[in-house]
């Protein structure tokens, strides 16, 4: 089979790093594959901020809630930059009514996670290891704060890169049957009849991977995951609108 | 330089297809690396809709006012899917409440792009051409009649993917430096003289792809797209709070 598929097929989340930087060169590449991304209309209303200072590392980690995350090599947060395009707008004397919608935020949104996407792909070609952190918006508008978001700017999510120092198990997923679809959305009569075998397959892997940690069926991962509330998570949209966004409803 | 990287910076967006089905198998595959995909909190929030139905297909392309998309070999939708989860979480009878605040949904809107963008790398590393639609929103109620989506799901992005039948030139990308900041937000002085080479480039490769077409710089292009306002795309939360989502500003 293809060699980057391969690749592909066997992702993994990487926690721990080698004490070892990116080569400059390296992460050339993976930014340049970054900017390469597709992108809405050709608009590239993404950015990204790369965090080195490790006094704002030690702060993201702390906002992410993992301790991990001030040692990961090469720390970056993928932004919606709609402060940009309108900046250029604004020299060209256009009116600026209409980029501040949400039209424009969400095609920015959608740009931010491709492009992360697309440099983890870059980074596992390279044999490098990858972590999302989605922690980041535990609490968004310290992320504004910290990194000095302008008006137009939203923190997506967080991307750590290095050189992994651990070798976690591949965790399986669902079964494909649930996931996709033709032509219309299935629902099923039954749910926990057909995530039943799943839920097994997922306690085992658990329990190979760290026995110090607890055994949890998937099913019991969704109640353990929905009932836990994030005030600021769930509020997300009220940092949004303070960022300039206009949510038009 | 690595193979994979290689064509990740040959990446371009491919809208003509040769009339010619992707192999099962290989479809397959690309389905496999989407299931792979990273996932917020391994919640695997994110569904594929295959719109196979040449009925279904053309009124995608009437959505997204585009007749290419009615041709092209194979289309899918990338939803929003916090259904699943929540009919799994009732199953154990868990508390629904917070299954349908914005962080869910946030969450599963990522996971639906990162799916996409890691298929895209698998099709372009097996040669194959892509096209992303984010113009489904355009009409996003639309799409969830026509593919019956439930309650706490939402379109996020359409995608197409078949045998290149066309060679356009790659898209010069605007300057990193206007991209890539360090530690915080970089504001410019002045965005028209930043802007200025690349609106030059710009103009240069619309010519030379296509001369019927209007040649213009990038500048310009942020004023034309910045300025077409989409009614029902600002107003998607509103789509949104209808699929259930509760936005709670």
């Amino acid at each position: 089979m293809n060699e980057m598929i391969l690749k592909q097929l066997e992702h993994r989340t990487i926690r721990e790093f080698q004490d070892k930087k990116l080569p400059q060169d390296v992460f050339n590449i993976l930014l340049e594959v970054g900017r390469r991304t597709a992108s809405s209309t050709g608009m590239q209303a993404c950015s990204i901020l790369r965090v080195t200072d490790q006094q704002k590392k030690q702060v993201i980690a702390e906002i992410c809630n993992q301790d991990y995350i001030a040692r990961i090599p090469e720390l970056m947060i993928f932004i919606v930059d709609q402060y940009r395009n309108t900046q250029i707008l604004k020299g060209k004397n256009g009116d600026p009514e209409g980029s501040n919608d949400m039209d424009r935020f969400f095609a920015a949104y959608t740009d931010a996670c491709l492009t992360a996407q697309n440099m983890v792909n870059a980074a596992e070609a390279l044999d490098l290891g990858t972590v999302y952190l989605g922690s980041i918006l535990n609490d968004s508008e310290r992320v504004c704060e910290l990194l000095a978001l302008p008006e137009l700017t939203f923190p997506v999510l967080g991307l750590g890169i290095g050189y992994p120092n651990q070798e976690p198990g591949l965790k399986p997923r669902m079964d494909m049957k649930l996931r996709v679809f033709e032509n219309e959305y299935h629902e099923f009569d039954h749910y926990m009849e057909e995530i039943k075998d799943y839920d097994e397959v997922m306690q085992n892997y658990y329990d190979l991977r760290d026995t110090s940690r607890r055994v949890d069926s998937f099913s019991n991962q969704v109640v353990a995951r929905m009932s836990a509330c994030t005030p600021k998570r769930k509020r997300m949209l009220t940092v949004v609108r303070k960022q300039g966004f206009d949510l038009d409803i």
